[in-house]
């Protein structure tokens, strides 16, 4: 654990009862000092109060503390969500004696619902009491909501000699798909960089990892990513040189915590990253690759370990991008399940079930057209899936 | 199943060999005299050789049999399979007496493989012997796939004092959403019609009927709806009074086989409207309509009797249309359940749970914004699913 420490930084989380039978549901990042601020949220039109609220406040490029709470989205709650939101900061604020404009807001769980914010009141001395360096993980557990692990990791990388560390940590099982989904990840750094810079990488870096994933095709109400960068490893960014330095970190960080979450998917039994190639461009590459990890014919057979690829090419054809079916080959990690729009046969088909039966696999479909390409990592479709959301609430 | 009968159109189903068990995959359609056909076929870029044929051949606007087989979709065969489809018409038409160009085909089941054309051949004799006026439950038997049950209607009008008949099979289960899925209807009727009028009359019921139904959002490349008019009865269309009269029995037949098709989807227990309304265009509300009926979160819920609306207004919210949050209201049937955006109560669940384990209900959403509205029927989306399509090709 001494991985997801980042220094400057404390966290903690603790059991408030929002959600059941005493697990953790309220969780709090500190920076020792304001720190540089930057943050992407969901491109749902209808947005929980939460999210609204840290539209604004991120605007100044300076925060110090994220509070984060599961077990209620805090969404479609109207002006008195609004207003919560925004007492849940207070309280944050005037435990740890700062400003409560430097105090973002965070919340996943079930829409609708008004937030208990008598539970958070209660609960927050003793959240503030264990803040700690290595809270990370305490954090990690209390932002799940139908995950069934922890999501987190670390890197370190060096600029003009001086060390600097970024942390991430992320939530999401659910309601996943590209352009973020019930999605809240963290990221925390020592390094020294301006806001817009980090506004820019994140950016970027989210449109690499955050928005190539899909469980289920829904998006949600509350996706939030930000990142703390508090400078107190003094490694400052400079130059382009420092820039790619930290970007690729940076990038690793939020692709290690997307792919994490895919394989954590509601029911998901399989990672399967669907590549796309040999597309007119890499725009209509997105679009095959997007339809096809959706298709729920595909993520069916993908559970039931069935190479049927004819689900594939009939998704790839309802993605309304120029194709030519006999051009199209598909395979399965390196195996080619079919060339020039037809199968390779029986024996190739005994192989390709032997990749799906892989924890980890690639589908590639090459177009043979031109040079655009596209990945988009999904999951299997299970049983499991349905039970989980067919219970959820209950 | 004398409402299954019309003047001079016979039909048949057998068995073949192409399904296990000795179940029927053979079928066929004929008329007495050569007919007038129109048809519409699928958006899928990707589409099997029986509709690549059909395709050129329809355009003669005449034909006199159509022939189908399920168990084998002949789709992404290349050139062979489009020399199979040309044979199996072939065959039919010689044991039939007419000439080949009169003959359609189609074909539904799995993808990728070879016809067993010598099945269908050894097959075709004792499909043409049984033959009969009263065949068209066998027909409709036939042409299933996943289908649990065979699905047809009838109906009867009249012009001029001559009583026409509509009859209508059709077949579908899963890879069904707008714009047609694995889904072939067949319409025969004794009216005296031209095929430029079938076809504007059919691509306008086609869009309200089987555009406007999803089950799993997948769509097939073997789509196909063909209208054949024999013209037996003497009821002719001459005015635009007989259009509204023939469009009207039309209209209602393809919708009803729509119903049928989503009622029967995979492993549906529920056929459930969406209704939206109140937005700034018919097209903004389809939009919104058919994200939702496409959710897996909201199918789910739907299955587990959950009335959770954060995931209705939540996939409302990612349809990319303009909306106010604040100005929402969601019914359960007449139940209000979300008012100005927000949840109506615990109260109102509990009634609002009442509707959900009706078979069939309405979920309206109603924007407050303009006067645009439409609807898509979908069904809830259970284990059974996830285990048929697991399972499909085992």
């Amino acid at each position: 654990m001494a991985h997801l420490i980042c220094p400057g930084f404390m966290a903690a989380g603790v059991a408030s009862g929002l959600k059941k039978a005493g697990e953790k549901d309220l969780a709090i990042i500190f920076s020792k000092i304001p720190a540089k601020v930057a943050g992407a949220f969901t491109s749902n039109k209808i947005k929980a109060a939460p999210v609204l609220l840290d539209m604004e406040r991120i605007k100044s490029g300076i925060s110090q503390a994220i509070i984060v709470n599961s077990g209620n989205a805090n969404c479609c709650t109207g002006y008195k969500g609004l207003e919560d939101a925004k007492t849940m900061a207070g309280f944050a604020a005037s435990n740890l004696g700062i400003s409560e404009e430097l105090v973002l807001v965070c919340s996943t769980g079930v829409i609708g619902e008004p937030l208990p914010l008598d539970k958070i009141q209660r609960a927050i001395p003793s959240l503030i009491d264990s803040l700690k360096p290595e809270g990370v993980c305490d954090f990690a557990r209390a932002i799940m909501t139908t995950d069934t692990v922890p999501k987190s990791v670390s890197r370190q990388g060096k600029i003009d000699g001086k060390t600097f560390t970024i942390i991430g940590v992320a939530k999401g099982s659910g309601m996943i798909r590209p352009d973020m989904a019930t999605m809240l990840s963290f990221i925390c750094t020592d390094i020294d960089a301006d806001y817009e810079l980090l506004k820019k990488l994140l950016d970027k870096a989210t449109q690499r990892s955050f928005n190539r994933i899909t469980i289920d095709g829904d998006t949600s109400t509350n996706d939030t990513v930000i990142i703390m960068a508090n400078g107190l490893s003094g490694a400052v960014i400079k130059s382009s040189e420092h820039i790619d330095c930290f970007r690729n970190l940076l990038d690793d960080i939020l692709i290690n915590l997307a792919k994490q979450i895919v394989k954590d998917g509601e029911g998901a039994t399989k990672l399967v990253e669907i590549y796309v190639k040999g597309a007119l461009s890499d725009n209509d590459a997105h679009k095959i690759a997007d339809t096809v990890a959706n298709s729920n014919l595909v993520k069916t057979a993908l559970f039931g370990e069935d190479a049927n690829w004819g689900r594939i090419i009939a998704a790839a054809g309802r993605a309304n991008v120029p194709l030519d079916q006999s051009k199209i080959n598909i395979f399965f990690d390196d195996i080619l399940m079919v060339k020039n729009g037809m199968g390779c046969g029986k024996a190739v088909e005994a192989e390709a079930t032997g990749v799906l039966m892989k924890p980890e696999l690639r589908i590639s479909i090459d177009l043979n057209l031109g040079n655009g390409c596209a990945s988009v990592i999904t999951c299997d479709f299970s049983i499991e899936y349905v039970k989980i959301n067919a219970d959820y609430r209950s």
